[in-house]
């Protein structure tokens, strides 16, 4: 048997790195620039411990474009490397200086440098846009500086260089077809894209400022002005720091930096930030929410060590979640890996449920401290909460006690609290206490009236979840309530009490009465059904089973309801309020069509209160009606 | 001045192909799939161009599960390898032997056999999910097999074996954590994602089978079963063939195959078959398409040499295609790029103009050959053509000649069919032609009804992107016609004609009856605008111009628009119809209470046809109209 060491062929695997590594050419200028940074911190570090004895000044990374030459230029302030250096990191393709750096330096807290590199290979990335790079570096030892050239082969070219700044240029002869980023408008859209929040500045180009007026200056004095450098990073992002060294403001202002084109702000933020068992730090902000769950997702932005990796967060965000704002920062999640696998990683899970824990203990800490405030933000946040009780159990638990219920008449109640309101008069004679809803206040408006007039609290529950949601409440709290929609049945059936009302018509008045209606409406869509009620109510009202109705809204709304009954035909109930005194008239009327009149006139009237009169029915109906005015 | 070479470090490039070159852990079973094909297909070829005089047989490919020492066997007849191949294509890292297969035998057709491999780094992947890989394999040339084996470190071991079958042996000693890859529901899953339509039959299995019954065979005789093979794959998939050979059957049955889950048949095909300047084959279904786009999107799977790539196509097929269901297999198309990359690539530009073209040809020769069919298929299918008319300048010059134009009676015009039809009747006093639309025939219903009544064609408009398209439309035709929707004015005033009707009152009745009704409306909201029109029209009606509310529509859908129109209010005319006998009566009411009542009746029946009369001022209509009918 033979045993050997598999081989990994340069010339073919070179290409891959180059083009194939990453799927997108941008991302080139993020890892150079991460090196530079890493480059500038390792020697703050080195200073601190007294290792490297150099001044360090404010170091600053600067990034210039020559258009003439066609390069672009990333220079750092940072260690530097002798030639043995650029032999061992450069020549040598994924080793990784972090890393080693990391190891060699873990007793003296390196690892809270916020060094970036991890691969090794981000340098070669460049040669996706370039076909020749260059390195000028003088490292912070007493040695003389490098220039190293490589023109996109395997082959380098490496000699001394008069270079006297300590530090690092890298310079990029950019490729044909690549000229985009050549220009200034492009570049600035990468840097505020992937590095806006890096932690070393970064300098691209000057600009005008303008100087204070002395005091002692006249009025009509044009303002001095002076150039100064053109910082176009925040080194010191909200997030990093101590929530108790921010105030408000400074949360409100943070979010502008993120979101310069959003204009409304925040309606509140919770500040992550923990050590151990992972490490995560960021703000997450509640924006006002509207119904489309869709557009809002994909907003938070996810960053290791304040460089920008992605703002698709899926897997690590719980789904109901990633309609909020704001940004994560953790060096312990991995990149690059499929959904599946972050859903099944265990530090992802915690993360996920560490940020549950935290957006649920912020919503219960508002709600208990300023309940005014919670009822106000309620309809822009709902959608984030009525969704995650849906689909987060421990998050429903936790959001029972300040999920908030508001009704027609804009009076919000906690869950326990409705109960305590309405046990009294909603409780029907099977002792379950009934909750009523409408799903829209203006279309199911005669309705509402009606209940109302009875002394009923009337939710108004217009998420488009609201099916799904009952659902599971009804299911959480045993049965022993039941939601039914107020157009859902004749007011005195909806929470059935015993008591009788007496029947002004005999039954086979009634019977007739029933086959008069049943002539003028098509049978399959409405069932006529007699009721002897207070004769004041209407006349006539037409009614949705809650049962069939909530099951096809289900239907619709993805998922839940039984197989099949989102596609069953619409099926309504006539009620007929056998006490009205129109239907005396209309047993007394002879004039067969006097009759005809009043009937279709108030089943028209019985349907556009249901908002079923449509299209030539209701063109019919309203010159029926201005004939009736005259 | 040193030059020298850039070395690979193995030790630190492993891991990252092991783990990070493919963000998915499954495609490990495609990729060792990819090269069992390539085996067979290379050896098919070699036997026969007569270099390997060996009986071929019918080969295949099969996956086994062995649960108890928890691995995974992908085995092939195809060529096998020497120790000395395993040498140079296993133990040197992306050494692809696809490429090298392909130049070695480039004269002799070999980029017709289909085969796969490219980078050569295929194999790796096997270590995502497992710890240790066997390979066992003997060549078809008379040398004795060979055994290779890995644990995931960079060493391996090679020795003879004494395999008797030609072919290779790949066995996967699965990790832990990735036990999934042991179970048979999930490789079945697989194989069907990423295999279903390989070039080699593949074996996962077996299953039974009726024989089917002798002709003596008794009644009540049970049928003979027997086991065969469970062959997973449809080696010869529809599109690999050519036109000609195909019956429509064919592609129903192929979109079957495709979409298992998908009742409905498809509405058409394309099939698309291009050797030179680019390579594409495919099959393009136009499935029936409802209001709402974005869930019907990415749909159409791309394969590279039958196998499965991805089923998201965006940047290569163009946006408003999207929509379509099938099938593209290209070898041309650049993987594992970014989407502004593929934009740029000259090659993916061609197909994209390529796929346009075949889609816009077939819809025309649909549309020449067989009108009707065309006609009843418009509503399922407009959807896309319309987005294409207005993303696609070249799209919309072809189906100018092809799209379709609906009236609300069911007829169906193209563009220069409608001018000649309306030009007589809807053309001007300035000589502009006049196009009337509704977009939805039950709300606007009595507005559709009175411009039929003056002879008027009506088309029904009802795509959300309508009012760009019309705008698009209005552009391309010079604005020599325009769209008016049948709400947006009087019907006189729609197509403003130089005819004259006399006035029945006087302008101070008329100002008198103006001031009447501004009284009884919000007036931030309607405009009260007198018109002498016919006295059979309609005594009040409600419009909204034209311009105002398509720019706002413009808005709503997505850019387009005039700056800011969608937050602009909705501002509406109250049109009196001063002629109408109503008008008389009530300047002549003496009833202060029976005035308002007439008016306020009136009112709510203007509002209710164009479908404003809401909550509680539809509430309060009804209980009038109760009192009105006693």
């Amino acid at each position: 048997m033979a045993t050997g060491n598999i081989n990994v062929s340069v010339e073919n695997i070179f290409p891959l790195i180059k083009k194939f590594l990453y799927s997108d050419h941008e991302i080139f200028l993020r890892e150079l620039i991460s090196n530079a940074t890493d480059a500038t911190l390792k020697l703050k570090h080195l200073a601190r411990i007294g290792e490297a004895k150099v001044e360090i000044g404010n170091p600053k990374i600067e990034i210039k474009i020559n258009k003439e030459n066609k390069t672009l230029h990333i220079i750092d302030q940072g260690v530097g490397m002798t030639q043995e250096e650029v032999k061992k990191y450069i020549n040598e393709v994924a080793f990784s200086g972090a890393e080693e750096f990391l190891e060699k330096y873990k007793d003296s807290d390196a690892k809270d440098t916020g060094i970036i590199g991890h691969f090794g290979l981000g340098f070669y990335s460049a040669f996706m846009v370039a076909n020749k790079v260059e390195i000028f570096t003088k490292s912070w030892k007493d040695e003389p500086a490098a220039h190293w050239t490589c023109e996109g082969t395997t082959e380098f070219s490496l000699e001394e260089h008069d270079k006297k700044e300590r530090g690092t240029e890298i310079v990029l002869h950019i490729n044909e077809g690549e000229e985009e980023f050549l220009e200034d408008h492009k570049i600035n859209e990468l840097l505020t894209k992937y590095n806006k929040f890096m932690p070393v500045p970064i300098k691209f180009g000057t600009k005008e400022k303008e100087l204070p007026k002395a005091e002692d200056a006249k009025e009509d004095e044009e303002p001095k002005k002076v150039t100064v450098d053109n910082i176009i990073n925040n080194p010191n992002p909200a997030w990093t720091k101590q929530p108790t060294d921010l105030k408000e403001e400074d949360y409100n202002s943070f979010y502008r930096e993120l979101y310069p084109m959003q204009f409304e702000e925040p309606l509140f933020h919770i500040h992550l930030n923990v050590d151990y068992p992972f490490n995560l730090t960021g703000i997450l902000y509640f924006p006002k929410m509207t119904q489309d769950m869709s557009i809002q997702k994909d907003k938070i932005q996810l960053y290791q060590n304040q460089v920008f990796v992605t703002d698709n967060v899926e897997g690590i965000v719980p789904e109901f979640l990633t309609m909020l704002r704001g940004v994560i920062d953790s060096p312990d999640i991995p990149l690059n890996v499929s959904r599946s696998y972050l859903q099944a990683d265990g530090a992802v899970k915690k993360i996920s449920n560490y940020i549950t824990k935290k957006v649920a203990d912020k919503l219960k800490s508002i709600f208990k401290n300023s309940r005014e405030d919670f009822e106000k933000k309620w309809n822009d946040i709902k959608v984030v909460i009525e969704y995650g009780m849906l689909t987060d159990e421990k998050f429903f638990e936790k959001a029972d006690k300040f999920a908030l219920y508001p009704t027609t008449e804009n009076k919000f109640f906690t869950y326990d609290e409705l109960v305590e309101q309405i046990k009294d008069k909603q409780t029907d004679k099977n002792d379950k206490l009934v909750i009523l809803y409408a799903s829209n206040a203006e279309e199911q408006h005669s309705y509402i009236e009606t209940a109302k007039e009875k002394g009923y609290e009337i939710l108004l529950l217009d998420s488009p979840i609201v099916s799904h949601l009952i659902q599971k409440i009804e299911t959480a709290k045993e049965n022993k309530i039941s939601f039914v929609r107020v157009d859902s049945d004749h007011i005195d059936n909806l929470i059935s009490k015993d008591e009788e009302v007496i029947s002004k018509l005999s039954d086979e008045e009634k019977e007739q009465l029933k086959e008069t209606f049943e002539k003028y409406i098509t049978k399959e869509k409405y069932t006529v059904q007699m009721e002897a009620v207070d004769s004041k109510q209407a006349p006539l009202m037409i009614t949705e089973p809650e049962f069939m109705r909530r099951m096809k809204e289900m239907q619709q709304t993805g998922g839940g309801g039984m197989f099949g009954m989102g596609n069953m035909p619409e099926m309504y109930n006539l009620i007929v309020n056998a006490n009205h005194e129109m239907m005396s008239e209309i047993l007394a009327e002879k004039d067969e069509a006097k009759k005809e009149e009043i009937i279709k006139q108030s089943l028209d009237l019985a349907l556009l209160s249901k908002g079923l009169l449509k299209g030539e029915a209701l063109t019919k109906f309203i010159n029926r009606s201005y004939s009736l005015i005259k």
